[in-house]
């Protein structure tokens, strides 16, 4: 009952990522890019974030109820507001550089997440593990793209009017 | 030390938000809105987010330890996920329709933290009604801001191309 109450309040923290990654789309910007020969199809994306938000959910399911449970769900928090801030900081503003500062710090959070989650049981620990992969190679695509495109102009929303869009 | 560590997970998750804030600002978009004649100035954002995210912190810091803990702070990070997620929706895409339904999700993730916490230790309870009361202004200030506006166009950020910005 207690997991199942953790697994449903984590469940809406990753749909929040996850709706965060419908809104901000990649589109003809990412496409425009120039990207490394490694970069994922675009299709992985979503494929692989479902994945490991569903994971997450689970870890910290497990960890519920046992001792040190609160300090690892405290970096669950932590991390999870800082992966939400992602997409729009790159997709909505274009801002790669900050980009590249905000996942930087996501994957230390993540690297505490796992850490404290493997101490209290080590299935969940494991279950973040291909997170922190796909984190690295995420931010090994996001500094290539900073290389690749030193001209990208980031947007400023609040300066467009009502009735304008940035089409 | 245990409070210690939660409270600068929290913390670092509350940054996220702050973040958020601060790099999507409201601007010419938000000024040329048409607004309820009880609209905060836009200085008391900042101030108020800034006294609220504190208070998180503190409260998520002060039931740490305690029977029941991992779940209140499972709604927590919840609660968190999605509040990062609204500056973005509204200010970054104009979306203001759905920045309602994000704000009405996040109202109801609160106010089970509230509770949650509220049982554990009364005091950190107490600590986010200022969070619920200033969320319940802030979503009848977006909705008063759909039915004031209802020509607001949203912003596709994919659309534009490298080197074109929103401006």
């Amino acid at each position: 009952m207690m997991d199942l109450m953790v697994f449903g309040a984590l469940l809406v923290g990753v749909m929040a990522a996850g709706i965060s990654g419908m809104l901000f789309q990649p589109g003809n910007w990412y496409t425009a890019l120039r990207k490394p020969s490694w970069t994922p199809p675009p299709i992985a994306f979503p494929i692989a974030w479902t994945v490991l938000y569903l994971l997450m959910c689970v870890a910290g399911a497990r960890v519920a109820g046992k001792s040190g449970a609160d300090v690892a769900l405290a970096f669950m928090a932590g991390q999870l507001a800082v992966n939400v801030l992602w997409t729009p900081v790159f997709f909505g503003l274009h801002r790669i550089r900050i980009g590249m500062g905000v996942i930087i710090l996501l994957w230390l959070m993540v690297l505490g997440t796992l850490v404290l989650h493997w101490r209290i049981d080590w299935l969940a620990g494991l279950m973040l593990v291909p997170y922190l992969v796909w984190l690295t190679y995420a931010a090994a695509l996001n500094l290539m793209i900073i290389r690749l495109n030193p001209f990208v102009v980031p947007i400023d929303p609040g300066q467009l009017r009502v009735g304008e869009s940035g089409r």
